[in-house]
């Protein structure tokens, strides 16, 4: 990543920046556009913190007919956009560009309906994640994907993101959750995909939105689906004496039928950092620890504790304590939760990485990112969804230490191909961002790629939408658009090589 | 439908046929091309059985090698090519076309590989799904998706058309269960979409693909997620004097946080049509009938079994009967499943519809179809999956009686614009295809259709893959394609008009 070359900012656009300031101004009146530096700053960088770029001009619109001439007036002229949600994004998915107006939709933050009987809510955008929740939870709901910044990140930037959490094992990721979208075309044109009723007719737009990384449009309304709070929930706190009993235990659970509500593995420096930090309770002789919560009728939590405990015993597990209260349970998560900022205070700086891979390589890739981390000399802590395959690792450097920073993303990078190597992928939920672009072609061939920006052009086939990000390589569409010209009726172009 | 006007068929390319079957011949040999009037006979219509088309030429490939030459050489020499799997589609899919090459997938029928740590099968396009059950089940897996006519359709089909059936509610649609495919672009690319793992970075083109109705490309391999049995599986067979308590009572269930298993309706010329056919013990003096079944561990199961009964009991239930034993269970489906056989002996012919609502519309939708069953003179019996608040109304109607087809498929369209008006859609699980064709006009403007058709010119920007299904108009990638030509330096030119 530090090697990344984003595109050059245009020298026109940024020479006509007082005349796109002007519109901006004519379409959002008032406070609606940031064009002074200092203020522009509080925009400059995501979750992705290693990055900083001032954008061109910051636009926060409250309507959907604002946003919609914003598009118009870009798609016009030639003028750049990245949408923006909390800006929370891991892979730089929302990192302004210099000429680029940077959308923000943080102030689409209403709740526009809730409606109980068919179980969905219908928000803007800008709503956080968590507030969803709590906007239903005095009547037994909740919104089920859980990303570790639910509190700030936005239900718009989950839709960009396909994002995911401890609870999607179970409940599935924010694909699994959205039932229909209202979004911008790049025209400026409104479309509005799915709604309150299972699956439509025609193409699956909706999913194809969902994880499309702000490329394709600009959500302005969400509908997703709002559950009843389970009746009971326990977790077991299970340790193990190497992370290939623990994924074994793992792999029998999911074997055995059992679907737990969240299934979560730490290694030891995880483990040691966390329990330094929260004082969970954790075991801190064991190489492998694992949470795991069930959920549902008290009946039924009660016979999969019990099975569960057996398959851990089974396995060889070392320790294994059962949540007796609520209070028990939050403190076996509490750790979990806390894990990114506690080897935060083990290490001056880490690179968290995102990878997935099926459940039964995980023993197989352990024992790889062991070799690289010596390779490398650096040390790397593992927190993941372990049921999902979805894995953390957080890789310790130094970035005062010179060429740290450049070796924690080769490791990283290096531990992403051992990902596709096994059957995997790039990434669980964090997206592809400016930060796995450059891998794209490690996962994807030409042919791969090119359908993928066939499918870009036919919403955005200027490149205006978040230029930069997901491909690594851009202003495809002309020479893939060379097939629309002649009326269908010429044979098919070669594809041009990459 | 008996109004529907296919394309026109391409003269140029009838006066071709010699050479086309030639070429064909060269790339499959042996009884892989098949011409000859008679022996085309058997592909002439799928199971929307009112429409009949004899093909230009048939062509079964046994490789991916040829499937990929064979689309190379349609799309070099612009001949349409119609997917199809076993034919199996209720809504006019895989319908050929007098002048499209039909490309039937059925020696496409091997199993692959199993993976059980990773529970995950890789199947060819033309295994049937209850083929894939049969592979796993000795080991006690299964997979999921159950339409009606899982014993003949194949997976492919399924693919192509986000086939449901009695245990979606549960363990979701095709689309769910579905992690990776293989398929061949018309340009003869072949592209892998998923695979094992969860999730994938880029687009979601796998999520796009499924119940893309054979326009998008031409799928060769399959791998689906396989489930354990559930241990315990019970069902209840409740009776109700209003088909409005009933849908209060599939509300309720779903409100309490219960997922059943299956959970379907049946009105009243519904049941007393499946008892007389296969006595499997309805009541006859109710207006509804519900059939709930719970599955999991037995310990559950029994808990969930007292709670469903008692909602049952509040909503006013007339009767209430819970299998003991995996007989009686069966007992219970045999009527559910030989519902559309057993219309079929009450009325010379009937039409199968297939809208979805939002759940708690149920009583007004079944109110309004009454009121249309008058003002048409025709029966109409329903059998629905409740829980999903997807419907089958039959249509009752006899084709020898002058006029009644196009009153029943008046009928018909009526009843998808009442499922559209309430916040549904036209189709759950049947796919648009011819049938469905032209009310998409009902569902969604022109803008979304625009895009839509955008994103299929970016598949197949000649519309050479199944033409004259799903979208009201064709050959619109020229039109639309002409914001491709210039290198993206013009402005957006206005969308042109339908």
């Amino acid at each position: 990543m530090s090697g990344l070359v984003m595109p050059k900012a245009d020298a026109a656009t940024m020479s006509r920046r007082t005349e796109i300031v002007a519109a901006l101004q004519a379409i959002v009146p008032g406070e609606g556009v940031v064009d002074i530096t200092n203020e522009m700053r509080a925009f400059e960088s995501d979750a992705l913190t290693a990055y900083h770029q001032l954008p061109l001009v910051v636009v926060l619109p409250q309507t959907v007919r604002q946003v919609s001439q914003i598009l118009k007036y870009c798609h016009d002229n030639n003028v750049k956009v990245v949408p923006r949600g909390s800006g929370t994004s891991l892979s730089g998915g929302a990192l302004p560009l210099e000429d680029a107006v940077l959308l923000v939709m943080s102030r689409f933050n209403r709740i526009l309906e809730i409606d109980y009987p068919n179980r969905v809510a219908v928000v803007q955008p800008g709503v956080t994640n968590l507030g969803i929740t709590k906007a239903v939870e005095h009547e037994g709901f909740y919104y089920a994907p859980d990303p570790s910044s639910q509190i700030a990140c936005s239900i718009g930037g989950n839709v960009a993101e396909n994002s995911g959490g401890v609870h999607c094992l179970k409940y599935g990721l924010t694909a699994n959750n959205v039932l229909g979208l209202e979004m911008v075309l790049i025209s400026g044109e409104v479309v509005r995909l799915g709604g309150k009723h299972l699956d439509s007719e025609g193409y699956d737009l909706l999913g194809l939105m969902t994880g499309s990384e702000g490329l394709l449009g600009v959500v302005t309304e969400v509908t997703v689906r709002i559950l009843q709070k389970p009746a009971t929930a326990r977790a077991l706190m299970v340790g193990f004496p190497t992370s290939e009993t623990a994924g074994q235990c793992v792999a029998d659970i999911i074997a055995a039928g059992i679907i737990p509500g969240g299934m979560e593995m730490m290694d030891r420096p995880a483990i040691h950092a966390a329990e330094d930090f929260v004082h969970a309770g954790y075991p801190l002789d064991v190489e492998a620890l694992l949470i795991i919560e069930l959920d549902g009728p008290a009946v039924e939590v009660n016979h999969l504790i019990d099975m569960v405990e057996k398959i851990a015993g089974k396995n060889g597990a070392s320790s294994c304590v059962i949540s007796q209260s609520e209070e028990e349970r939050m403190t076996f998560w509490a750790g979990r939760k806390a894990a990114f900022p506690a080897v935060g205070r083990i290490s001056p700086d880490y690179l968290c990485m995102d990878g997935t891979i099926p459940r039964k390589e995980l023993p197989q890739v352990l024992a790889g990112m062991r070799a690289l981390s010596e390779k490398y000399g650096l040390r790397v802590a593992n927190v993941f969804h372990a049921g999902d395959g979805n894995l953390h690792p957080l890789i310790l450097y130094d970035a005062n230490i010179p060429d740290q920073l450049r070796k924690a993303e080769d490791f990283g990078a290096d531990i992403l191909r051992l990902c596709v190597k096994v059957g995997g992928v790039l990434t669980g939920e964090h997206g592809v961002g400016v930060e796995k672009r450059d891998l794209m072609p490690e996962m994807f061939n030409e042919i791969d790629l090119n359908q993928q920006i066939r499918v870009k052009c036919a919403f955005d086939d200027k490149h205006l939408l978040n230029p930069g990000k997901v491909f690594p390589q851009l202003h495809r569409c002309a020479e893939l658009g060379r097939m629309h010209v002649h009326r269908g009726q010429v044979p098919f172009p070669d594809i041009p090589r990459f």
